[in-house]
């Protein structure tokens, strides 16, 4: 065990003198016989209001007090406490765990009671939200991690937990990019990259990264397997900040597609104080559009009929705060809807194998044809 | 372009000779005047057996005459010429596609009617399996993936499409397995690893590798995501057969961890016919056990309801011909049954975060303590 994991030590004094402050505020209120609380931001759409100043999803001032003595909330308080102390334990011991895993950590049976501390991980996974927002912290600097997915190959290295990864000599498989992206974990190294291409599938990517589009267009290329998770979005928000790196998303010409730009723009609505430090506003989408299906002379085969729920969606997103200001946004999902299909990335395969990375993706980035 | 995808010169040209002598029977019975076919081994239960003496599953010899006259057979008879082509073009322009890129790159609307080539990806799919089988050999060698899932660390050195890939040195992220592992493009290089542990979720993988059992137990770590794909499947083969490591598994203890197993060691059902160059009659069974409840001082907490489905799928798989006539397996699962409960891996958290790390897996690996 040569390499401690986690989040730098910095950072993991920080959150642990949080959590240490949640706990002597518990304590003392018990020790002077008042009812202890804990105080947990609302996560609610209530609660969440868009910036335009920042141009950033933000949590309001409302929170909603957690008291021990009260039947309705002792359930969660106690699992806030419980959880807080498992994070505890976590950053003490240097190590991470799964969500699955804290649940797991922290399941018992309360004793002398037939009541189990949390029913599943569902219960449990809440709970470490409000921990974060009440901590203000992020889940990655708690040492927690979800399921990681996407991957990685470009004209940059990173460092990975004291690993140089050369992410130019990454084969067909790439590399896979973790869960927790903190720069205590990982940090950038030597990049000739000029901008990010991020793509919705990794079979998409796998085109790129064989017609090697990122030597040929020095930039790096990425992928999250439909709505990147958050390791990956907190990679792209560094790639932008840090490095200065532009972040073009290549999505299908559907809602889901412009959802998941959505979040990468703007941050999710359910999730709005994570967006300080994983949402990229600057984020570029340059595909596919609707009128694709003409400009680029496509057959009827590769159109897929939008059904009610695909309508009722994108007019939802149409009404989002940062697209219902933005012509080019409202004129793109107009003629979606126009159209009445949507169509994937791969619908471009049906004029050449490398149309996408030989033509479409070269004349849209030198035409800068994109929407932000 | 420096490198061109795929597989290498002999496997291409073996490859494309077989399409060519399809073509050229369809060509010649076509011109004398005769009903083209082609013939397709079924893929079916009733023509597929398990070898006791090869420990395998295989297919029969059955097959399925399509003739293009024959009102129920023409559509599928050209699907299959259609798709032939299409992996013609793809061998000869040296690249590779997903199953979804070659349904898109052959998806058209027949001149002269309102016929698609093809409803849906499913009916391509299907379509690209009778090929593999008639042509006796791999979706890969046809130069198609899928989906990628899968990651890798350990004391290996890979080469990928010619780049070198120090697996020793991967972070926490890992080598992301790619979906064609076939020796043309995935080479082993030095390894001092002197087995593989093969875990079935990628939050478990993350616990090894932050613990740095590869490390420590100088081993090589995989996951699948579950049940892993083909590509997973091919390099864990590869690493058996040409590496001679043993291949040991760590699943949770239900029907489903019990598949996982079963696929790895005998391949799929389904499938049979890849069988021969992925299945790996000597993998081992190491955990989760029935009886690591009790072994190891474990909670009533961790205990996950058998539901009548699981019932039924165990004893499904109990009466496997690979499982049928051992009696530890059979003891195996009637002990899960007996005791009512499943158990995932991370149970074993309630004990310590790195129990299963430290203590559960290197007991079990000195004790040789698994099933086959």
């Amino acid at each position: 065990m040569a390499r401690k994991a986690g989040t730098g030590k910095g950072v993991r004094e920080e959150t642990l003198g949080k959590i240490g402050n949640l706990g002597t505020a518990v304590a003392t209120a018990a020790l002077a016989e008042h009812d202890p609380f804990v105080d947990v931001p609302m996560r609610t759409i209530s609660n969440t209001t868009y910036s335009e100043a920042r141009r950033l999803l933000q949590m309001g001032d409302a929170t909603l007090r957690r008291n021990l003595f009260n039947t309705a909330q002792a359930r969660k308080f106690m699992q806030t406490v419980l959880l807080s102390k498992g994070c505890k334990d976590l950053l003490e011991a240097q190590k991470t765990l799964s969500l699955r895993g804290m649940y797991y950590k922290s399941l018992h049976t309360i004793a002398g009671t037939n009541e189990k501390t949390f029913e599943d991980q569902e219960e449990s996974d809440g709970i470490l939200e409000d921990i974060e927002v009440a901590l203000a912290t992020l889940r990655e600097n708690l040492h927690l991690f979800a399921k990681k997915r996407g991957t990685m190959v470009g004209n940059i290295t990173v460092v990975d937990n004291g690993d140089t990864i050369d992410c130019r000599h990454m084969g067909t498989g790439g590399y896979a990019i973790p869960s927790i992206c903190e720069p205590s974990v990982i940090q950038f190294g030597k990049c000739e990259a000029k901008f990010v291409l991020h793509v919705e599938k990794d079979t998409v990517w796998s085109r790129f990264n064989e017609d090697r589009f990122w030597e040929t267009h020095n930039c790096i290329l990425t992928e999250g397997s439909g709505q990147p998770p958050r390791g990956v979005r907190r990679l792209l928000y560094r790639l932008n900040k840090e490095l200065g790196l532009p972040i073009i998303c290549l999505l299908d010409c559907d809602p889901w597609g412009h959802y998941i730009y959505s979040v990468i723009k703007q941050g999710s609505i359910n999730l709005a104080f994570e967006s300080e430090r994983m949402a990229i506003p600057d984020a570029r989408y340059l595909g596919i559009r609707a009128a694709d299906f003409e400009r680029c002379g496509l057959s009827g085969d590769v159109k897929i009929s939008l059904n009610d729920r695909d309508t009722e969606r994108a007019k939802q997103i149409a009404e989002y705060p940062w697209f219902a200001k933005k012509k080019p946004w409202q004129k793109e999902i107009q003629a979606m809807l126009r159209n009445g299909f949507k169509m994937e990335v791969e619908s471009l395969i049906t004029k050449d194998i490398s149309y996408v990375t030989e033509v479409y993706v070269p004349e849209r980035l030198k035409a800068k044809d994109w929407l932000d």
